[in-house]
């Protein structure tokens, strides 16, 4: 568990593309957001106060998440002393980036003077179970996709904030690097063992009120072979009650694999059911989740209501349209 | 890879049963089985020659194998006496245990004397790559199951067998401990790496000539929800262009998960096929195998004949009958 709030560190990030994980704590956490930290030729701007660690830790900030990615996989000189002085501040250290803080010695070292956490979040820090398979209390939800990379982390999280705003018990839980960053908390599945994968979201996602949802984020595809197993154990571990189907309807094939098309929404929502109803028979598809990024919003709009008509299922994207309609459809499983 | 031929370690065994890993390597590789080595107490007997560590070298072996389970999880001192001897005799040593040699610091430093490999096969020793799907010349037979050890190794060494026995060009690819112990070589699925699952079998049955056949050993079940994402990442990895369905028909319930039954046949058809036609369109599944071994040979033969009629397949079980009618399949593909 990572402590809040944070102090986002920007880097010297090129542009705003470069520091999205800041961008997603910022979006779905601003309550964990006590300001920024960028170096000079940062382009990344997340609207929040521009601190020192000084500064942020005097507003109670507990921990620099480094927000940015790092260019040729090596912290740079001055990215080093940032963490050295942060650590010295009193500051935890969170990062998702390959290069692991772990692994750079002057870190560690200081580190253990200073008596604070260094959190590779990419890798596990849990020793997790195998699965059991025994039925758990409370409900969840899990996004499944026609391919990696839809949309799923962001449908989760913007069913959790509309949940939240209407006051049903709810609770996003993190399978990757930039959801766990956000909630500070979560199973890195894709370093996950894998006799341990399903477990691990068994531990994930454990009993919990009969009126609770946990909304399960995403990972890879049933129909992506570099990482469809990683996906099914997602879907046997999470047991979902509830699955809501992502698309991004204008790719020419599935990403990073140019011989392979994605499949249609039928043969998802056929394939992903009746596997999770291995798990838990009264799984229901309950709502489409479509990306819609890479179109204008005529045609967007178009391709919502064809997909609902088709599928005979709410069908939003929630980035433009919010993740009302299939909350609505969570409250009435 | 592992040296062959092995001088088979039974240790103090209290049956053949504790023995299973070193009488598979017995049954599949009896060429690559120079003798056992027993300790007082020993009462399992693969019917090889008793050798002592210095005639087993005398006949050319170059790795003990460990090929009893340990019990309690520690090396107890009479083994660790025969494992240093065997080191400073000149042997490699390579085991499947839980317990690993590498966490011994004793067997470290008698391997690094004597300039000696200690190979652990539950890990991995390779690092994978992540898979990309790309179509691989020659072909592959997959064995997928109703359940988990339902007989799925077995199968596919049966086959093998048959095949070199008809001059057919066939190699078994393991994908677990014992099956690596057996052949030498392999990758220990069960420990990589969630995002590798896949990378790691299309890096272990990689191009081969056109009429080439691996037959890559099967690992858990689709529906059995400890283990389904490593089944899945096999299927995807893999790319089989033949599935081999595998039963063991008396179980009550699914292997260690007491609330769960096994699908059917025809569901485990439908469902492992059309996720084998992601990553190859032109799979087909071609034969039935029954694990009978809780039948009494009456009941068995009714079985088969009633499954085979029911599924339109030819059936066997291996263990009974051979496996030349699976192969006969494999031929027509």
């Amino acid at each position: 568990m990572i402590r809040t709030p944070y102090l986002l560190f920007l880097g010297d990030a090129p542009d705003g593309l470069a520091a999205k994980v800041a961008q997603g704590i910022r979006d779905w956490r601003p309550e964990h957001c006590v300001g920024q930290l960028r170096l000079p030729g940062c382009k990344a701007d997340l609207g929040l106060p521009d601190m020192t660690l000084e500064q942020a830790r005097a507003e109670g900030a507990e921990t620099l998440v480094i927000g940015v990615a790092n260019r040729g996989g090596v912290f740079s000189p001055a990215w080093k002393d940032v963490l050295a002085d942060a650590l010295a501040a009193g500051f935890d250290i969170a990062s998702g980036l390959h290069t692991l803080l772990r692994d750079d010695p002057d870190l560690v070292a200081a580190a253990d003077r200073a008596g604070r956490a260094l959190h590779d979040v990419r890798l596990p820090a849990v020793k997790y179970p195998i699965a059991d398979g025994v039925k758990r209390t409370g409900k969840r939800c899990l996004a499944v996709g026609t391919d990696c990379s839809v949309g799923k982390m962001y449908t989760a999280l913007a069913m959790e904030a509309e949940m939240r705003k209407r006051a049903m018990p709810a609770t996003f839980r993190a399978t990757g690097q930039t959801g766990i960053l956000i909630t500070g908390e979560g199973v890195p599945l894709d370093a996950v063992i894998a006799d341990f994968m399903a477990g691990s979201i068994e531990w994930l996602s454990p009993d919990n009120d009969p009126d609770h949802w946990d909304l399960i984020e995403g990972q890879g595809s049933l129909f992506h072979v570099s990482y469809s197993g990683v996906t099914l154990a997602l879907i046997h571990g999470g047991q979902p009650d509830a699955l809501i189907l992502c698309d991004e309807p204008t790719r020419p094939h599935m990403r990073g694999l140019p011989d392979y098309t994605a499949p249609s929404l039928e043969v998802l929502r056929d394939t992903a059911l009746a596997l999770a109803q291995v798990a838990n028979p009264a799984c229901q598809v309950v709502g489409v989740s479509v990306n819609t990024q890479h179109m204008d919003e005529a045609a967007a709009l178009d391709h919502l209501a064809a997909v609902e008509a088709r599928m005979g299922l709410p069908t939003v994207d929630p980035f433009r349209q919010g993740a009302a309609r299939l909350v609505d459809a969570l409250a009435a499983v």
